[in-house]
C-alpha cells in the first residue's frame, strides 16, 4: 500500500497519527535545520516536515529532492506551530519518519503554479505538466460534476441515455465530415457524425421518448478559438412535445446546472426574444442581455439634413454608452480605426457628445443643430454625460456592426462580468436563408427543422419569409443551444430538400432512411443540443474552450503532445485501398 | 399540448378525469359495438373504448385505424369491468370522447411484437421498428441504467470522468486502427482509438488519480457475434495503488452494478485465480464457474498401456458429465464428430462409461481394465453413473479442446443459466505471448503492462517466464474486464518496446510523449476497463450484444439501414487529398 490519506484529508483531530502519504514536492524551503516539502495531489497539499537535529540523514535526502519529484513517506501528524487556516490541511504537518522517491523529474520546462511562465505552444507539447496546474484542474473537475450533474437531472425526469453510432454515412453537405475508410468494405467510406441529428429522431420514431446522450461530434472545418475538429454535446430530444414543453424542459436543466454547480438560483422564467427582435434591438441572434445599450434608429431624425452618408444609408444607429462623453480625441480615433478594421467592416464612426453641462458636441455638427441632437439623445436614452455612437449603411451590415461594437463598449465599462449570468431564449427563427450570390436557399438550423403551420403556405411563394419551431438558448452572448421542433410528415420533409436544391435521388440516397422511418408512425417530435465545451466554459467564466478540454487541438486542428495527424504507413494506406497523390516536397 | 399522461401512468385512482393521450396503435378488436385499442409507448400501455351506440361516427373513425398508427385522443378515465392486474393500466380503460390521426403508418414488415416474425436482416433494415418491440426496448433501459449506477459509483468514490480525444495518432501494430484523413494537414491521418489506454496513463501523471470514462473505442478488425467495429468502454486509472487495491475498488463496482440493476447481493470477496491455475482446471484464463467439470490429467494412470494414441500424447485429458453414463452410441459419435470439427480441432474423443451399477464400458477397453478404470473414474471424482470424456495429445491444444467440450457439456446439462452469475478474478498473466512462427514476443495484454517485480530478472533470460501485474475479470465464461498495474518507468518501458521488437526510434516516434511523461515525475499506476456492452449482454442474460446497441453494425462491419459505409464523391476525396486506385467493377 502507497498511502494511508491523501493530501487534502488530514486535519488537527489526526495529530499523533503514524500516516503514509503520497504525491508530487509542490516546493521545498531549507530554514535553519529545518527542510519543510509541500506534498501535493489532486486533493490538496500537505506540509512535510524534516528536522535535522532528530534524523540529519533523511534531512539531507529531503534536501536533494526536487520539485515534481514523486514521494513517499512514512510519518506522525502534528499541530503546526504557525497555522495557515487558508489551507484545509494548514494546522497540521507530517514530522516525517522515513522518505522513499518514487519517481524523479526532469525540471518542467515551465513552471506548475497557478501563474505559469510559459506559452501556450509550450505548455501544449508538454499537455501532461499543464493539467498539473491548479486552473486547468479547477476546470476538469467543474465538467466532470457538470457532466453527472446534467446526467442526475436527466434520471430524475425519466430520460434514457442512448448511444448512437459514431461511424456513419457521409452526407455530400459534408464537405465538413471526417471520413473513414473502411478495410472490409474497399472504396467505402464512414464519415464521423457532426452530430446524432438523424439518429435522435430515429429514436423518436422508435418510441424512445426522452433520450439524452452527451456525445462526441466532429466538424473538419477551420477553426477558431472557440472550435475544435471534435467537441462534445448534450443531445437531446422528445416526442409528442411543443415548443414551449422543450423549452421549459431544458431551461429546468440549465437551472439545475446553475443551481448545483454554482449556488446561482433562477427564480424567474428565463427570458423569451424573436429573431427578429433580438436582431433590432441588439444586432444578435445570441445578444448578451448583461447591459443594455440597445440599438436605436435614427434614420428619421437623420436624414434629409444634406449629410449624404446618412442620407444616403439604408439606416442609421446609435448606441448610447453611458458616462463616455468626455471620451478623448484619440480615443474616439481608435475607436474609429476598430470599427474600420475589414472584420467589422463600416466605413467609419459618428459620434455625439452630451456633455454635462447639457450641450452637445459631434462630429457632424455641421448638419445637426442642437435642437436635432436633443431629438437623438432622447432617442437614445441619453443622459448629460453619456457619448452615442453611430454606425450607418446597409441595415443588416450596421447591425452586426452595432453588435461587435455593443460588445467592445461593453466590455470596456466593465458591464460584461463573467459571473453574471444573463440567459435568454431566441426564438422564431428563419427557416432558410438566402445565398444571395448563388441565390440558393441554406437551412438556418438544418433541413429537419419544421417550418411554423401558419407560415406553410409562404414555404412555395416566399421562402424567406417562413419562420421556424427553432429556438436557441443564449448566455451572456454565448449560444450555449440550439432546437427545433422537427418535421416528422415524410411529404414536408421531402418539400425542403426539394427547396434547399436536392433533387429527388439525391435527398434519397442521403436520407431515405429517415423518410422512410416517417412513413411507419414517426410522432411529433423535438429537441435541443447544447454545446457542453462551451457551457464549462461559460460557467468556469473563461472563454477559451480549449482550457476546458483536457487534450485539445491547437489552431491548426494539431494535438502537438502526440504529434497527431501525422502521416501513416504506405503499408496500412494499400490494405485500405487508398492512394496518395504525389506531391512535391 | 400532445398529452396530459404517458400510457404507464394512469391507475384506479384516476377514474372520472378528463385526459389526453397520444401512442402508437399496438393492436385494436372490434367486439359487437364496441371497438378497443391498445395504445402503447414506452412508458406502458392504456386501453381506449370506443362505443357504437354512444358515438357511432367516432367508432367508425377508429376502426379505420391500423396497427402502429400514432395518434392522439381525449376522453375519460373509466374502471375496466374484466380487469387485467397484469398490466398496470389494467384496473382503468379510456373512454374516447375525440380522435386525432397525427401520423399514419404503413403495415410493418413485421410483427412488432415479443417474438417477431422477421428474420434478423430484415429487422437491421427496419431498425427503427425493431426498436420498438419490448425485449429490446428493455435491453435499451437496461444499458441507459447501468451507465448511470456505473456514474453513481463512481461519483460515491471520487472519481472524475474525464473525455479524451477521438483524434488522435495511428500507432504501427495499428493494422487494427480505423485512419482519418485530415483536409487541414493534406496526406496527415488521425486514427481513431482502439482504447485511451496512453490519456488515462498522462492523465495519471497529470494527478488526475481516480480517472474513468464511458466512452466509445473502435478496432478495425473481422468480426464475430460478440465484436463490434466500434464498442464502449468503461475505462478506469488510479495512481498509487497496487493491484490488490485496484481489483477491490472495482470489485466493489461490480457489486455495486450486480445489487442496483439485478438486485444481486454479493457478500464474499469474488473468488480469485491464476492464470495458470484457470489453464490446467479449466483450459480457459475465463472460466465458467457456473459448473464444476474440471480438467483432470490422467497421464500417469494411462500411459504405458500399450494404447499408442496415449502413450505418444502430451496429455491426456478427461472431464467427468455427471448421470450421462447411459449416453448412446449415436450420442457418443455425435460428439467425437463436434470435437473434430476444425473449429476444435481434436483427433478424437475417447469416453469412460461408469455405469449405475458400477462396471464400466469404455472405447478403449481393449487396453484398461477395470482396475485401471476405476482409478481414472476416481481421479475424475466419478460416480456410478458418470460418463468420462477423454481427449489427448499436445498439451495446451488439448487443454484449449477440453474447454470447449467442457462448456458444451455444461449447456447440454443446462448448468449454464444466465441467471447464475459466478464471477472470478483471473490473475497473475503471463506479460509476453511468443509467436512460434515468427519467434517474435507480443504483448499479453498491451505494451504498457508491467512485469512482476520479482520477475524482473526473467525480461533478458526468459521472457515468456516473466509474469505481468495483470488481471481479467470473468464472469459465466464472458472476460467482462481486464487491466494491469503499468510501467511508469522509461527505462523498464523502453527495455519492454525493446523486447516487442521495436527499434529505438520507431519506439520513440510512436510513443515518445508517454516516455518523455514519465520522465517528469509519473506515479505508480494501474487500472483496468470493462467492456460496457458485453457486460450488459451478460445482465441482459443473453449473448448477442448486438441486441444491447442502438444501432449495431452486421458481420460485415456494415449498418444496412443507413447503408453505411458507403462511396463518396470523388471532389470530396479530392478536397482531402486522397486518390483510390482503379479497380474493375
Amino acid at each position: 500500500m502507497y498511502r494511508t490519506h491523501n493530501n487534502g484529508e488530514l486535519r488537527i483531530k489526526d495529530v499523533d497519527l503514524q500516516v503514509k502519504l503520497c504525491g508530487w514536492v509542490q516546493r521545498s524551503r531549507d530554514l535553519g535545520g529545518m527542510t519543510f516539502i509541500d506534498l501535493r495531489d489532486r486533493f490538496g497539499i500537505t506540509q512535510l516536515t524534516f528536522n535535522e537535529t532528530v534524523n540529519s540523514t533523511l534531512c539531507q535526502d529531503a534536501r536533494l529532492i526536487n520539485r515534481e519529484w514523486v514521494i513517499e513517506i512514512d510519518g506522525v501528524v502534528k499541530e503546526r506551530s504557525s497555522k495557515n487556516l487558508k489551507m484545509q490541511t494548514g494546522e497540521i504537518e507530517i514530522e516525517v519518519g522515513s522518505l522513499k522517491v518514487l519517481n524523479k523529474s526532469k525540471t518542467p520546462p515551465f513552471t506548475i503554479e497557478d501563474e505559469t511562465d510559459g506559452g501556450e505552444e509550450l505548455r501544449m507539447k508538454y499537455r501532461f505538466l499543464d493539467l498539473r496546474r491548479k486552473p486547468l484542474q479547477k476546470n476538469m473537475i467543474l465538467r466532470s460534476k457538470m457532466g453527472m450533474e446534467v446526467r442526475n437531472f436527466f434520471q430524475e425526469h425519466n430520460f434514457l441515455e442512448i448511444e448512437t453510432p459514431y461511424l456513419i454515412k457521409s452526407t455530400p453537405e459534408g464537405a465538413r465530415d471526417f471520413i473513414v475508410p473502411s478495410r472490409m468494405n474497399k472504396q467505402q467510406f464512414y464519415a464521423l457524425p457532426q452530430s446524432p441529428q438523424t439518429f435522435k429522431q430515429l429514436l423518436m420514431v422508435s418510441g424512445y421518448d426522452r433520450y439524452f446522450q452527451i456525445v462526441k461530434c466532429f466538424r473538419d472545418e477551420d477553426l477558431r478559438s472557440d472550435r475544435q475538429p471534435e467537441f462534445t454535446q448534450i443531445d437531446c430530444e422528445m416526442a409528442f412535445v411543443d415548443q414551449q414543453q422543450v423549452i421549459d424542459t431544458f431551461e429546468g436543466l440549465v437551472k439545475h446546472l446553475f443551481k448545483n454547480l454554482l449556488q446561482i438560483d433562477f427564480k424567474m422564467p428565463f427570458p423569451v426574444i424573436t429573431y427578429d427582435n433580438a436582431i433590432e434591438k441588439y444586432g444578435s441572434d445570441k445578444p448578451d442581455l448583461r447591459f443594455d445599450m440597445k440599438l436605436n434608429y435614427l434614420d428619421l431624425l437623420a436624414k434629409g439634413s444634406g449629410f449624404k452618408v446618412f442620407d444616403e444609408a439604408e439606416a442609421v444607429v446609435g448606441i448610447n454608452v453611458p458616462n463616455c462623453a468626455d471620451y478623448s480625441r484619440k480615443k474616439i480615433d481608435e475607436l474609429t480605426s476598430w470599427v474600420k478594421r475589414p472584420q467589422i467592416g463600416a466605413k467609419g464612426l459618428a459620434y455625439v457628445k452630451y456633455n454635462t453641462d447639457g450641450s452637445f458636441k459631434s462630429s457632424i455638427d455641421k448638419f445637426y443643430n442642437t435642437e436635432t441632437l436633443k431629438k437623438w439623445a432622447s432617442k437614445c436614452n441619453s443622459n448629460p454625460g453619456d457619448l452615442i455612437l453611430i454606425l450607418s449603411g446597409d441595415k443588416l451590415k450596421v447591425q452586426k456592426q452595432m453588435n461587435e461594437l455593443r460588445l467592445l463598449m461593453g466590455e470596456r465599462l466593465g458591464l460584461r462580468n463573467p459571473n453574471d449570468f444573463k440567459p435568454v431564449w431566441v426564438i422564431d427563427f428563419p427557416l432558410l436563408e438566402k445565398d444571395e450570390q448563388t441565390n440558393e436557399y441554406h437551412a438556418m438550423h438544418h433541413p429537419f427543422t419544421s417550418p411554423k403551420d401558419e407560415d406553410q403556405n409562404l414555404l412555395t411563394s416566399n421562402p424567406s419569409k417562413v419562420r421556424a419551431n427553432a429556438y436557441d438558448l443564449a448566455i451572456n452572448g454565448v449560444e450555449v443551444g440550439g432546437g427545433s421542433i422537427r418535421i416528422h410528415d415524410r411529404q414536408i420533409q421531402e418539400k425542403m430538400f426539394q427547396i434547399l436544391g436536392f433533387t429527388k435521388d439525391e435527398a434519397e440516397l442521403q436520407f431515405g432512411f429517415l423518410m422512410k422511418a416517417f412513413e411507419y408512425g414517426a410522432p411529433p417530435h423535438g429537441g435541443i443540443a447544447f454545446g457542453f465545451d462551451r457551457l464549462c466554459t461559460l460557467f468556469g467564466g473563461k472563454e477559451n474552450i480549449r482550457e476546458f478540454i483536457a487534450f485539445p487541438k491547437n489552431n491548426q486542428g494539431k494535438d502537438v503532445m502526440i504529434d497527431a495527424p501525422s502521416k501513416i504507413d504506405l503499408s496500412q494506406l494499400n490494405e485500405l485501398g487508398i492512394n496518395l497523390p504525389k506531391i512535391e516536397d
